[in-house]
């Protein structure tokens, strides 16, 4: 059984970043609180890591409290308000939001402060779009989903002059591009930041060239991570025989009957530990037994 | 036989009102040489109906040592460097420009000072692009008819960190949104301005439609009118029976045998003068006879 491993599976730069700053924090800090404003990155192994080193995940409610602690930004960034009432806290900021994701900030309040309408292509109530939200004027800015918005429909009716337009890092460039052509035949300034991550589309891409060679498809990563979600759903449509799992532990021995080669991929937040055991799981025929 | 006379066939806004300044001018300075740079529109009538009012058309070359005299600035657009000579030489400016085009100036003007690097989407040559393109860095930027364009394509060998963009008047939009499209997956700021004129695709679009109910088209318009061209094209497309003709004496009597319904459109540089002669010889079936 041959087995081909996506290139670029796994951690992007960003959340790669964040954990090693989270670890390092946990040793540089050892005789304060440290706390992370939502889990780091969304993957249970890595939290529970984190956890055993006192590094704790609490809800931006609890940050609001918290005081003379360290107080780590994960990858996807934190509202503008919060971050300035945890800094007011005396509180030491480790900052660990993507520096990609930091340039959308950066963005939104250029933009603001020019006036222009801001439109944030992203998935409404997540983390690193209710960041970049915080960082716009609420009654100048919209968050759409896709070019069927509702709320991206009201704008044809405003009489707005210019607009200004970032996107989530990890939307998809086709989304992103449908939304910015229904915008073109306006005659007003446009003015895009195309701030989609290259990391997340070149792994869908690498993705799918594996899946096209593979007779089976096996994509790791947390159940509730979107853009495993995403992966999952791009490599089904080339290859039917698609599974989605945390780790090691869920690989089902039947899947492999028959079977001459098994792509591997693995969504944003899937530590490189995760990848090498359902690698090693794999090439061993080792299914239904731990392997650490 | 029935005629069908496109709505918004003929003068543009912009046109309309340089000819009206040209007039008004030819009356108010009766004591001084009067010139346009270049012939103030495609339109020999017009040319000549302003000469026999000491309204005379003259080359940027000569514009250039022309002092003491009305200098009549056509609704395309001077070029910078020929402005500021023609307004030392202490001439009177009559500002004939079209208020969208001196828009693009001052976006290029800006674009230029914010140092973006400037697209120019148009017809090389043209003299409203020329005069666009005198408003910019001439190292940084280009005019580029589409995006098979060879200047276009080393863009992408460049590392250009923002680009503005605007558009000729009369470009066509998909054109325009094809070379925006191309732009879209580079990771930098797009500053995008639709300058194309509604008046032009609002003219095309009611021509396909009347073209679309006739049995013969006549397009009417200067032979060297670019838009009165492209007009005869697109009607052609939809009424292979499709005449360009500069005025009424053009007309052919055989053209209109066994047809019922005659469209008739005209492109931007064509008075109404001309308009209603056509009408009028097609209703009274008066062809290959001067009509004034």
């Amino acid at each position: 059984m041959e087995i081909k491993l996506v290139k670029s599976a796994g951690f992007c730069f960003g959340v790669e970043r964040a954990i090693d700053l989270a670890v390092e924090s946990s040793k540089k800090y050892n005789n304060k609180k440290i706390f992370t404003i939502g889990h780091i990155i969304h993957n249970n192994d890595v939290v529970n890591y984190l956890e055993k080193r006192q590094v704790e995940a609490i809800t931006p409610e609890e940050a609001v409290n918290i005081k003379d602690s360290v107080v780590i930004l994960r990858s996807h960034g934190v509202e503008k308000e919060l971050l300035e009432t945890v800094k007011k806290n005396n509180n030491i900021i480790v900052d660990a939001i993507c520096p990609y994701v930091k340039k959308i900030h950066k963005y939104v309040d250029k933009l603001k402060n020019e006036n222009y309408f801001v439109i944030i292509v992203g998935d409404k109530g997540h983390p690193e779009v209710n960041a970049i939200y915080s960082f716009s004027d609420k009654d100048n800015s919209i968050i759409i989903a896709d070019e069927k918005d509702h709320e991206f429909i009201k704008i044809f009716e405003k009489k707005i002059k210019k607009i200004g337009i970032v996107a989530q890092t990890t939307q998809e460039f086709d989304n992103f591009e449908k939304i910015c052509k229904r915008l073109l035949p306006l005659k007003i300034e446009l003015r895009i930041f195309n701030t989609i991550c290259d990391a997340t589309s070149k792994r869908q891409k690498e993705s799918i060239e594996v899946a096209k060679e593979s007779d089976i498809m096996i994509v790791i990563g947390g159940k509730h991570s979107a853009n495993t979600k995403r992966l999952k759903e791009i490599c089904e449509k080339i290859q039917p025989d698609t599974y989605h799992i945390e780790n090691e532990k869920e690989l089902e021995k039947k899947w492999f009957d028959n079977k001459k080669t098994v792509g591997i991929t693995a969504g944003a937040s899937t530590p490189s530990t995760i990848i090498d055991n359902v690698l090693k799981a794999i090439k061993n025929q080792n299914f239904h037994s731990k392997i650490i």
